[in-house]
Order: structure tokens, then C-alpha cells, then sequence
């Protein structure tokens, strides 16, 4: 499928998280400092309580990638497509993630819950919207009822 | 800011909407091909009920973009940067909306709610989860509401 699309970083995470496991990610908070020649293009986002964080994966493995994976590399859990994950295991290294906006100082956002290491390329900011973004009625597959109650003992919530 | 970050489609929108002014999106269904060699990554995909769909905004005009817009072009709202919105004049060129999931036969999901028109490049599709992607205490600004009222009354539901 013909040609690729270049994204350029707008800015990088800053936080104490150098690998994936040493975070309880709900927790982490997070300084996004996007570019200062940007900082225009912040007004008026510190009027919203959550935006959307669009950043790249820039620390896969290379080599080739698998279209199907077991949930966060659980066994026990079926084999899925990539596509019904969040896998970084995908096609395009894209993540998004929803984040508590804590502040905003100039060209600096104060965040939490954001998923990413420190160091990470931040391609996009986006308000979260009620209309659009928040659906009361969904549906998701009986896995990850079973994924979210290990996760619900694993933090002695369950 | 460094190294730009190559993407590459995994697929298109196939729709009716050749312009943005011709749709009223909640209601538009659209076909999404995925490249025929990702099925296997779509595989479970179905047992969401909603989707986020990544697409690339393909059709912007070139040219210098501005760092603050009035939302929608309205000029009673107030100028605001373009990361507290969803334009499309924003430095990567990357959407993401959350649909609902009609329907998937092999590589082309069936949704409805996609906000893009026909030929779009889609870049990613990652299920809807309720933890981490709905959060109901949620604070908008003032412009925002009188927008969705200017909405509401346009669209006879006021």
C-alpha cells in the first residue's frame, strides 16, 4: 500500500519511568514538554480535564512482528489480532491514550495516567470529548472481563 | 525537534462523502479495507462493540498552517491553539474517532461514525475499552458548549 506518511515529534514525555514494568501506569504523572514554538497551540487545552495523548512506540524490538498475541503476553488468555489490543505490536508504532490533565505551565503540560517511558516522541494533543469520545453502551470480549479482574487481584482490588 | 516517523496505511475508507460539508457523520456507515495480509491482526476485533479508527487527514491544504483556529471556523467562538480541538489544521496530519463496529467479513470492517471522507488512509484500529477510554467526570469549556448548542439547534434537536 503505496506511499508512507511522515510525522514529526511535537514534543517528549518526561517522567521517572524507564521501563514497562515499573509503573502502575494510573498513577504516573507525567510532563509533556512540547516544542516552545508550539506553545500557541496550547491555549486554551488547560479548560479541559482529560485530553488524548497520541505518542509513538519508539522502543520496539525490531525484526518481524506477529499479526496475533496473547493479551499482555499472558497464556492463558487467547490469541488475538493485534487489532483487538493495544498491543505495541502493531503495524504503525501509534499509541493513544487518554490522560487527567493536572496543568498547564507555557508550553508544559502536567499529566496522569500516560502509559509511556520517559523520553518518549509525543506526535499529537487532543481534547477529550464527551460527544464522540465517551460511549456508555460497549461491549468487549469475555478475555478482557477475565484480563481486568487479574489486573483488579494483582493490585489487591478484586 | 529530530527524526521524522514514517507510517505506513494499513488500509482506506470507502464511503459516499467526497466533501466534508456533505455529511452528517454520526450516521454515515463506511466500509474500512484493511490490507488483505493484516486479517489475521483483525481477528477478535468483532467482539468490541466500538473501535478507535487512526486515520491520516489527506487533504488538508498545503501551505502554512495556523497554531490557533475559531473552532469550526465560527467566528463568535474564540480563538483557541489548535491542540484544545479536533481540526484538521494541526502539525501531524492524524485523526482519531471512536465508531461503532457494525459488522467484519474477513478484512473490511462495517462502521458507522467515521468522520472521513472516501479514500481516506487508515493508520490504526484499536478496540474501545471502557477502562481507560470512558471517564464520566469530564470538564469542557464554555465555548465548546455553546458550540454543541449551535449543533443541536442546527440539527433541529435543540
Amino acid at each position: 500500500m503505496n506511499e508512507p506518511i511522515a510525522m514529526q515529534p511535537i514534543g517528549f514525555v518526561r517522567n521517572d519511568v524507564a521501563a514497562p514494568d515499573e509503573a502502575r501506569w494510573e498513577e504516573v504523572v507525567s510532563r509533556i514538554e512540547i516544542a516552545p514554538e508550539l506553545a500557541p497551540a496550547l491555549e486554551g487545552v488547560e479548560e479541559f480535564s482529560h485530553l488524548l495523548i497520541i505518542f509513538a512506540f519508539d522502543r520496539r524490538p525490531a525484526g518481524p512482528r506477529p499479526l496475533q498475541v496473547h493479551p499482555e503476553r499472558r497464556a492463558e488468555l487467547p490469541l488475538v489480532g493485534v487489532f483487538a489490543t493495544r498491543s505495541p505490536n502493531r503495524p504503525n508504532p501509534i499509541a493513544v491514550t487518554t490522560v487527567e490533565l493536572l496543568g498547564r505551565a507555557g508550553n508544559v503540560l502536567t499529566v496522569r495516567g500516560l502509559d509511556a517511558l520517559d523520553g518518549t516522541p509525543v506526535l499529537d494533543v487532543k481534547p477529550y470529548l464527551p460527544r464522540g469520545d465517551r460511549f456508555s453502551e460497549v461491549r468487549v470480549p469475555a478475555w478482557l472481563q477475565r484480563l481486568w479482574e487479574m489486573h483488579d487481584r494483582e493490585q489487591g482490588r478484586g
